[in-house]
Parts: structure tokens; C-alpha cells; sequence
């Protein structure tokens, strides 16, 4: 068992938890007060952050680690928690690339980040090539159709 | 403050806390006997796999929050610990894209994985070219220079 703490939060548009449509959201992330100022210098350099976050809001009774229907949808296969990307599982932690759109003081704005405002931040990385996946990426149909609107703008 | 629990575990032939050569190395990921092996199935269909594991090896008294020379090579600028990916850092936790071998009972094999042997595994997630970075990654010039020999193998 170990203990995580969080070193920023997110501050945003989104107060609902729903599962689609993350298009044009914009966010802040702004280092706690705890943090130095400093634990963010140099970050302009990159152009994309991957944030690992806490799923504060997910609701630990529908944690399925067997298989199941993602989004409980009985159209897609019935798969592992470790077969899915979705918010109620074991440790609670989602990860997104993201685009840093300006830096400053100890707010990042940035795009493309699947979080709800308030949502805790344990852990900011910069985005290296080098630790872009090799190869092809394959998966499956049900994955795809999932995912059709996620990035989409709300009409 | 939040708990988090290994879910699994790392296997493979890597006993030292090294910064390189991590090309050619082949590992094991053990799901916990706590788990059931229903969480991963379905993953097969998946080439590449996003592990999210613990520096149960870092040293704590070496975090520096604020600026620092990565990888202590004065050569480089000093940026803040979020401005890099070092091992020692709040959370201690670490990401990574691997490529997914073999899914067998309650092992994965994997290549592509920057831990060490016994490492505890905190998260799985299928990778999906949807979370994948939209547009260009930029990089600073230092960050490319580290990374030189990271995925060569050593001779």
C-alpha cells in the first residue's frame, strides 16, 4: 500500500461526469501551494504533457475487475478492467496526453484533457517521442465505436 | 491522501537501477493472485498496453521539486521535476507504452518496459489511437540528447 497526494488540480468548464464529448474543453492545471513555483521551469519547451489524475468522483461500488460491458453497453464484448480505459477501477488513476497551451506562474492551460473541474492531479510528465508507442496500433472494432464521439463537440 | 495497491507485478532479468539500455528487454507482468484473471480478458486484441507502475527503488531524500540538472549532468539546462521524467519525483510514480507479446492466464509479455524486476504495477490501460498526441511533439534539444542510448542495447 502506498500513499499519493495531489500536486495540482484541474480547474474547468466540466462540473458533470459524462463520457463524451471532450472536444473543446480548455483547462487549467494549477500547481497546489505546497509546490514550488520552480517544479514547473522549463515546461514551455514542450509542446505536450501527459497528467496522471485521480478519478475523485468515480463510485468505488461499480468497480467490476471482472469482465464487462464498457460503458455497460451489451453491444460491445464483455472484457477485463484491464481491457478498458473507463473511470471505476482498482486505484482510481486515469492518465491523458494533452496539449500545453500556455505556462504561467503555476497555472498550465491546456487542451484535450478528459478531466472534470476539481479533478486532483497526481503526476505531470512531459511528452518525449521516445516514449511514443513503436509500431502499429491495433485494437479492437468495439474500441473504435466507443470512442466515436468522446472527442467531439457537444451540439 | 490517497491509497493505492500493486495489482501486479514485474518479472524480467533487470536487477539494477540503470538510466540506458533498455532495448532489448523482454518482461513479465504477473497479475496478483488477489486479482482475478478475468481482469484481463479481452486484452489480446490490444498490440500496445500503457503500464502505470511504482519507483519502489527510488530514493525519497533525492526528490527535488524545484530545479534541477536532469539526470545531474550540468550539461543541461535546470528544469523543474515536472519539466522531466526522473524516477525521484512526488508520487513516484511512473508511465509507460509497451507492446503487448503474449497474454497467458495471468501473465502478459510485454517489451518496451523501462522497470525493473519486482516492480509493482499500479494500472493497466489499453492503448487507443484516440488518446494518442493530436499534431506535432515538440521537444527541447536536452531532453533528445538524454535520451540517446535509453532503448539501445548495451554492448
Amino acid at each position: 500500500m502506498y500513499n499519493i497526494e495531489p500536486i495540482a488540480y484541474v480547474r474547468n468548464s466540466r462540473t458533470l461526469v459524462e463520457d463524451d464529448y471532450w472536444g473543446d474543453l480548455v483547462s487549467e492545471i494549477i500547481i497546489s501551494d505546497k509546490i514550488s513555483e520552480q517544479s514547473i521551469k522549463g515546461i514551455e519547451e514542450f509542446s505536450h504533457l501527459e497528467i496522471i489524475f485521480y478519478f475523485h468522483l468515480a463510485d468505488l461500488s461499480k468497480i467490476e475487475i471482472s469482465s464487462s460491458y464498457p460503458r455497460g453497453n451489451t453491444k460491445f464484448p464483455q472484457v477485463g478492467i484491464f481491457s478498458q480505459r473507463k473511470k471505476a477501477r482498482p486505484n482510481l488513476l486515469g492518465t491523458s496526453i494533452v496539449r500545453l497551451l500556455k505556462s504561467e506562474k503555476r497555472t498550465l492551460t491546456v487542451s484535450g484533457l478528459d478531466a472534470v473541474n476539481d479533478t486532483p492531479v497526481i503526476d505531470i510528465k512531459p511528452v518525449l517521442t521516445e516514449f511514443l508507442p513503436e509500431g502499429k496500433i491495433v485494437q479492437p472494432e468495439w474500441s473504435k465505436e466507443l470512442m466515436k464521439n468522446y472527442w467531439n463537440t457537444k451540439k
